[in-house]
């Protein structure tokens, strides 16, 4: 159902042939007038070519579509690439009657290498009438570069519905870039009050996940609200609100939970809980360190739990760490009390050991670490690091 | 030639049965009365007990010998770890006539398995009676993990001599912990000034080593100045003092390459050299994110530059960077010129790339980016991510 769950959007995905192998690479998401549009970028200080031009559009006020292309990524490719980001979506707007101003361009694929205009202007009356309230599904499988799955999510919220479709696998498959994400509704939602629920509500979700560590210059997450479904907007601090907030929040955790269980190389997916913090950002510090440390996700692949290597992760992870009130658990099964290993996990044939590798056997490991008695909770989701995640990224040659 | 190079140091290795393997695993380093020391430690929040010990000692001013366990890291250990490193390297030392204030204690092994008392106080005698002006290699060798090979290193400084032992492959090889490195001179050297030495002049040097990125509980570089070779302390400012620093840097540099050598399924070492960076903290950050990257080192394994993962990790590094400004090069190869990737390096049988590729096959990899104009510069040392890597740290199975 994806992104077109919701009334009031048209989507379509069609071959414009950046990609070698033929498969659809050009995509298109229009919501209908007056959508409004919100909208998360990557922190990444190399920012591509379409981050730098959708950031600006999104400020303007007046974005309702997003053009997306997979095969070159328009990062690392300086002002050509704004050129080319404005050329291209400027081209689009035209063809359905709007102003650039209203249409985000994105993209994903090789960094460095230039926008291929000429192709895509190609395939764009094509895209144009493939435009279809069914669409959401070939939009999704537009956007993918190495994903080996489409990745859709919609939920209900009261009288509003909600939808969603992702990609991305790790920061560069074979140099493919990039996390995006595109989230609908059919509520009317006023502008600031969309960015609000976006920084609120899905920034957390989207900032737990994490393939590799690597941190894309191309990620981008965007909100559209058509309000096809209600004219009358959807405001904080009511019912409606927060069944949309709702709507939103399952629609991005399966997002997330779809995009790791794809990660590069991924066989097991863990699930770090942290709580007792005395911020949540330095419970989602602490979340993060866990799930990126290689000797974490290298344990995690070897279904051993080495606790030592937990506590290693939550002690580097620059945030205020008290080691003697650290509580530290795999499955329910705790490795760390007061920041001590129980001696007896190194026994011969120790039964906690035994039970905390059989916590690791499981193909979704919960990992919980208590900090102390803050309020400070966050949620990281991670993979393991196998010998596929070396291969596809090491075994890559031109 | 090791630690015991410069005059006024005693070493010695034994086997005292900490490890399954047989192999030494208990030594010590002794400077003569009047021996000076300083010491760098572990940034973890969650540090070792004989890293909470030896911080103390340091603190108290008297510290002269060293003593070092390896097979088990008395990490995660809680408050029997802080009293099993008090109550053994005070036996050590009520052994050689000296208070336990004098004697600095250091783990390297399995985290959480508590420290084997007995065994170790049962090989005392023997160490202390193989105590020798000749016993640094021993030592070098007592103080190895999974190290493949010992690694020592001695320089001139003037008319001083100075030395130095170093162990560490990874935070964890099959949980065997830690970096750790022993620097002596028989310079005479004010412990003030010492301290300055160690964080001036070997922190960049140690902070730049990167295998995983994992910082362990029990990291410790210790320096040790005898002032067997005069007495008179050498003090900053003076000629002596130039060189007595370039020694211990020469050692360092020694060290550290020896240790990414022979980091945990290294095949290539990689060195980041940063430039033009607004301080030295913001040059370190970009280096090590560079170096730390899985994406680079997949990279650096494959062979394959990828210039957009350089871009992508510089990008990510929190420290402020201007892309218009941003150079990368790679064995001389300008991969990124004012954050753009040539377009020619995407052309069929480009013979940047082709260049760029060659740069990438040599065994020890110059990764070269320029920030700016600013003066901050650093360099890390780092090396590839190998099926090596995964399968030491992921097939382990007790």
């Amino acid at each position: 159902m994806s992104v077109t769950y919701p009334l009031g959007f048209r989507a379509a995905g069609v071959t414009a042939g950046f990609k070698p192998s033929g498969q659809p690479d050009l995509g298109v998401l229009v919501g209908d007038a007056g959508t409004t549009a919100a909208a998360l970028f990557t922190t990444n200080a190399v920012a591509a070519a379409p981050v730098q031009v959708g950031r600006d559009r999104i400020g303007r006020g007046r974005v309702r579509a997003v053009l997306v292309n997979s095969g070159q990524a328009n990062a690392g490719t300086g002002s050509r690439g704004i050129d080319d980001a404005m050329a291209t979506s400027a081209a689009f707007a035209a063809l359905i009657g709007a102003s650039a101003e209203e249409v985000l361009p994105s993209s994903t694929g090789v960094i460095g290498e230039p926008l291929h205009v000429s192709q895509m202007c190609t395939a764009m009356p094509t895209l144009v009438g493939a435009l279809s309230a069914d669409g959401g599904e070939s939009f999704a499988r537009a956007i993918m570069t190495t994903d080996t799955v489409d990745k859709q999510a919609s939920a209900h919220a009261g009288t509003f519905r909600v939808g969603g479709c992702a990609k991305g696998v790790g920061m560069v498959a074979p140099s493919l870039a990039t996390m995006l994400a595109f989230l609908t509704t059919d509520a009317a939602v006023a502008r600031e009050d969309l960015q609000r629920l976006a920084a609120g509500c899905l920034a957390p979700r989207f900032d737990g996940l994490t393939v590799d560590g690597c941190t894309s210059t191309n990620d981008t997450v965007v909100l559209l609200a058509s309000g096809a479904a209600g004219r009358e907007p959807v405001t904080p601090g009511t019912e409606a609100w927060r069944e949309l907030s709702a709507g939103f929040d399952e629609v991005g955790q399966s997002l997330v939970a779809q995009l790791i269980a794809d990660g590069e190389g991924a066989t097991d997916v863990m699930i770090v809980e942290v709580d007792g913090a005395e911020s949540d950002d330095d419970a989602r510090r602490v979340a993060k360190a866990v799930a990126d440390s290689p000797l974490v996700k290298t344990a995690v692949f070897g279904g051993d739990p080495n606790p030592g290597r937990f506590l290693q992760a939550v002690g580097a992870a620059h945030a205020p760490v008290d080691a003697a009130r650290l509580d530290v658990s795999i499955g329910g099964v705790e490795v760390a009390i007061g920041g001590v290993i129980p001696p007896a996990y190194f026994e011969p044939a120790s039964a906690l050991a035994q039970r905390a590798r059989a916590a690791m056997k499981e193909a979704e490991i919960a990992v919980s670490v208590r900090l102390g008695d803050g309020r400070g909770t966050s949620r990281a989701y991670g993979c393991d690091l196998s010998y596929e995640y070396v291969r596809i990224n090491g075994e890559y040659t031109t």
